[in-house]
């Protein structure tokens, strides 16, 4: 029988169809690489050069209102622009090229500059959870936009460039690439078998308890069985809906509780503000029939095994395949043994 | 007409099928993010503390023999393994699961601990050439080896964890995602044109002479036109040959003078050790036919604005698509104003 904890191997990605490599034996190698920065979070309340704190300017003169909650507006270096004319450009079939349109959004979550996601008080983090559901239910009233991503990045290592806690919004006219190849998958599996895929994923990994870090009301928060970063997660609500769109008041309470948890119990794991990109996969808008995608959320994080040592995706990872050292079993076993409160309420 | 730069607009890596967002007019954005320690790069010609270096010991205490050239042996630390049996998981068709089996070598490039590849003088660079040369041919003799990984990271940022100079090969049974992905591309154009997709991708970027670097008699190094991270750059062989086996003495030779020259130009453009993972992609072996498949090298570097300060692929890139911001015409300008002459030297 295939061991996981002990022979090399790879996991089908079920969204994508893509394989990582699983080298369990190899977390006992040294490690005598670059050391990151730690971290020391020793931030005010109120910034008066940053950019997001209320009252102050941004790039292009604007100033921010004195929000209270959260706050959005379009971003100052948008990499996609509303006006970009429809254009297409083909040589031979071998340069190919399309002009691209949409709008780039950034959001702060908190007026506090010091605070992060899981050091936020629930309301808090359901006030996000609304605007995100506001703003994507604005974006997709756009018809000529075909695919919004919400996502955050967390921590400079990360390219986060400002610590003032925020996420982004790129919302854009054609579908990327990562939506593309989830989109074959789950359009697949729902025509076979008539669920989502994602249902029964979810299902099945509830039977097993084995990768399962939160079952909550309406969501799962779980290590997928084909994870790449060392302590990637997703989120899957429990009820098949393509898109934020549908959660209803206790669904977007459920979520943000369970974003609290899953990011706390994170935070707790290295005593530091873990680093991660997060992001929301959901279906495609102006589109035609999607009811095949199922709302989920991921999050890469880099972190490997210690606040200062992270996983370099580089070159086999880059060249061949994603790779990764410690099993998907084992770092859900780290992160089921974090506490709920955070380290700094201690 | 598409204005590459200054619409935002996506390409077409015809290797991949997939695409890159551009976002040219971005490159304007200050940077008030993450900065990179400056490399120091002072370091010996030989460190007692290195276990690439001759004579010295390593993790299972072998001890290194005096080489002269560079030198090759199995890593200690190996993420495939050559014994792992061969067995299959399957939950569903949800939980897929498959061992690997595989060899990971490891090559110093030199005994000199201080040099790097662009520092090397060219015979021994060619030295190397012949190395992964002859061991690519005695790992293809493996009958259960399906592909090659020859690779190399280099620089701290990259996940170096030894900068004594030296690079990497994987072979494992299996046909790792990548070279799935280019093995399609590939062989769906060969039949239906009859010749090389990259026979065909030279002629037509020799003819634009846009984002070629280097055409030297056997090989060309350019800018792909899909080049996602800011300096990407890719070597192509003339000749239509599948693997590295079949280069002959004229072109290793002029492959080391290629690969000197994109290297130095690397170091000159930010006055650094240009951090990058670099990796050949060649035709998978004991694979019935695979004439479709042409050789050639990739170059991922990290670096965008400085010898500090990187491109982050993120959290748009992770969660959609790969993105830019500076086009490849701009990289390939910057790279062809360089001097061939290593700045160390002047
Ligand atoms: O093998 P090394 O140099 O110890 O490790 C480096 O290269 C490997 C192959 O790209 C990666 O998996 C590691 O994350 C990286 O640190
Ligand atoms: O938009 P920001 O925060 O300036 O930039 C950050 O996120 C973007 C979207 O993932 C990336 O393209 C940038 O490389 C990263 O530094």
């Amino acid at each position: 029988m295939l061991n996981f904890s002990d022979h090399p191997h790879t996991r089908v990605n079920i969204l994508t169809g893509e394989r990582v490599l699983v080298s369990p034996h190899r977390s006992k190698r040294p490690w005598q690489g670059q050391v990151e920065d730690l971290v020391v979070d020793q931030r005010p309340a109120y910034d008066p050069k940053c950019y997001l704190c209320p009252g102050n300017e941004r790039a292009d003169g604007t100033i921010n209102p004195d929000y209270k909650d959260s706050f959005v507006f379009v971003n100052d270096f948008s990499a996609l622009l509303k006006d970009t004319p429809d254009e297409q450009y083909n040589d031979e079939n071998l340069l190919l090229a399309e002009s691209e349109r949409g709008i780039c959004k950034v959001i702060a979550f908190t007026p506090r500059h010091d605070l992060t996601l899981p050091e936020m008080e629930q309301p808090a983090i359901k006030a996000v959870v609304d605007l995100w559901q506001k703003e994507f239910v604005e974006l997709a009233a756009v018809d000529w936009i075909a695919y919004i991503q919400i996502f955050e990045n967390k921590g400079a290592i990360m390219g986060c460039s400002n610590p003032h806690p925020h996420g982004q919004i790129w919302a854009q006219r054609h579908l990327p690439v990562e939506i593309q190849k989830e989109s074959v998958q789950q359009s697949q599996y729902f025509e076979k078998h008539g669920k989502s895929l994602l249902s029964a994923y979810l299902e099945l990994e509830l039977k097993k308890q084995e990768r399962i870090l939160i079952d909550s009301d309406h969501f799962v928060a779980l290590v997928p069985f084909w994870a790449a970063w060392p302590y990637e997660t997703m989120i899957i609500s429990k009820r098949h809906v393509t898109t934020i769109e549908s959660f209803t008041e206790a669904e977007k309470e459920d979520l943000a509780k369970t974003l609290q948890e899953l990011t706390i119990r994170y935070d707790n794991l290295f005593s530091t503000s873990f680093p991660y990109s997060a992001g929301m996969h959901q279906a495609p808008v102006n589109s035609g029939d999607q009811s095949f995608w199922h709302w989920h959320m991921h999050f890469y994080p880099p972190l490997l095994r210690s606040a200062t040592v992270k996983k370099f995706m580089v070159g086999y990872e880059m060249m061949a395949n994603p790779q990764r050292d410690i099993t998907p079993e084992f770092a859900a076993d780290m992160l089921k043994q974090q506490s709920t409160i955070h380290y700094k309420n201690k």
